[in-house]
């Protein structure tokens, strides 16, 4: 099993990713290999420094970085020798079986979108995030951005990749999956929300328990929250800047730390045939290490293979 | 001027709605009269019992009451004495110039769009909530729930109808429009967004910013906040979430109490031709005294009137 890391991706870039690799080896035993891709003098003086041990290490040597603001699809036209360039590079042709980048978001999903086969069948891959739940479990929430404008059997496909996510990625034994819409009665909704509610309730890979409200979002109601990307990103963001207020305002709640969606080191594009990891620019070591623990989560429970079938 | 006020609306009714109507009286020195539509010898005995001077006051009979759980349409058409079906009667017909309920929100939307006249030109009405704004002022936030798919023109619309409520009611001089998106950059977003975007731009009547994202709606970025009624009322239902679950988790922070919706009193139907005034299910006196404010002030200051102005 070989990950690969963008060490060159987010703001405290290599250093922050150095050190994640070592929190990382620290707690590991298993035969995993890790490409570092980036600036290898760089790298090489971070790792010597930090004193991370060198087996199972491999440094590739990346050029150009692609900033953070830069256009995407021109970023990864122009700069073939960027570290995210690469990491495409490698995963498509088999060299890594994961990757996992804290840069350019925009270059990350075109990377993936390009680069990757799409799983048979799913129309669009789709991202989401964790919604920690009130009652301290943790729910996940999807499309949260990728997909804008979404037909209902996105949605019914959004909903079973979510429930094998949460199975076997969050531990949720059976997750209950609830659409996102304005009332709780079928029918009730937009017309994209009436349309989709039967293709959920007729959805044999799913545990379907109907429409979740607004107010239902952060309850334990649902495990897995479905809704077009446009919904989804504004409550995303909605719920990070509560994090930020909560901080401003100083209140020192357990429940609201946990919207520190840092500490949840980054989402993986779901519907592609393999584990592609898009961090917080703003990510620390713990982040970087909680982001290879993903993907190595990812490829050992197979989430892709167990997709496949569940879409099948 | 007259306002009609159902007293059997809500679950505190008609005592805390006997109540309000005192409250208010004490503050008041207009020459307001007030309708009082309800079981009149409940009405009558609360009224002396609590020593709420008669001038001003009429007393009108309704034998029936719409229950919080009826089926809109089937009740307003089953029950012609209710005290919300006898309001709309009485506001169609002139007799009073405003109305206020805290009953059937279905009822009282299905009642205002089949009995009072939408302003010329208005596509649809809409109804909209106050957002608290971390800086501690107050922003305006429509559709919410009434039409859950939109064209470009109607967000157009909520537009301009939002700014002269934000002018006229809020006392916000020259209210910043933000179109609810998922990215700051114009040509971001759905298909709606996308479309919707130029006609804010070009719009001679609002002070248009921009895009504003999910992080931006608590903040002082824009003060009346535009989407369609799916997302807006899913952020609205969060908002209101929040209240409760800072109450359960004991966050004793004066920003966090003004998620307390019940204490704004009630929303208003914009786009019709006069004030319907619908209020919170759980409404106390504080918030029955407050939207007899609010339709006065609608009132006094011609909201109705400057919209059409402005949407002409």
């Amino acid at each position: 099993m070989t990950i690969g890391l963008d060490m060159m991706g987010g703001d405290y870039a290599p250093m922050e990713a150095v050190k994640g690799v070592k929190y990382w080896l620290s707690g590991n035993d298993k035969p995993v290999n890790l490409l570092l891709i980036g600036d290898e003098p760089a790298i090489q003086k971070l790792l010597t420094e930090h004193d991370v041990p060198s087996d199972h290490i491999t440094i590739v040597h990346a050029e150009e970085i692609i900033d953070m603001h830069e256009h995407p699809t021109k970023a990864l036209r122009e700069k073939q020798n960027s570290s995210i360039a690469i990491g495409f590079h490698l995963l498509a042709s088999g060299k890594m079986d994961a990757f996992i980048s804290a840069g350019n978001t925009g270059a990350m999903l075109v990377g993936t979108l390009f680069s990757i086969k799409a799983l048979e069948g799913v129309i669009r891959p789709t991202i989401s995030t964790i919604i920690p739940k009130e009652n301290g479990g943790t729910g996940l929430l999807l499309d949260v951005g990728l997909n804008a404008d979404c037909k209902p059997e996105q949605l019914n496909q959004f909903a079973i990749m979510g429930s094998v996510y949460a199975q076997l990625v969050l531990g949720i034994e059976k997750p209950k999956v609830g659409l996102i819409n304005v009332g709780e009665e079928e029918g009730k909704g937009n017309l994209l929300a009436q349309a989709t509610y039967p293709l959920l309730k007729e959805n044999k890979h799913i545990h379907f328990i109907g429409n979740i409200e607004g107010r239902d979002v952060l309850m334990d109601k649902a495990d897995v929250m479905v809704c077009e990307g446009f919904t989804g990103n504004i409550i995303l963001k909605l719920a990070e800047s509560l994090y930020e207020i909560g901080q401003r305002k100083k209140i020192d709640d357990e429940y609201f730390d946990r919207f520190n969606f840092e500490i949840y080191g980054g989402t993986p594009v779901l519907g592609v045939a393999k584990p592609v990891i898009i961090g917080h620019g703003i990510s620390g070591a713990k982040a970087f290490m909680n982001m290879i623990k993903l993907s190595q989560l990812m490829l050992e429970k197979d989430v892709m293979q167990k997709m496949k079938e569940e879409l099948a």
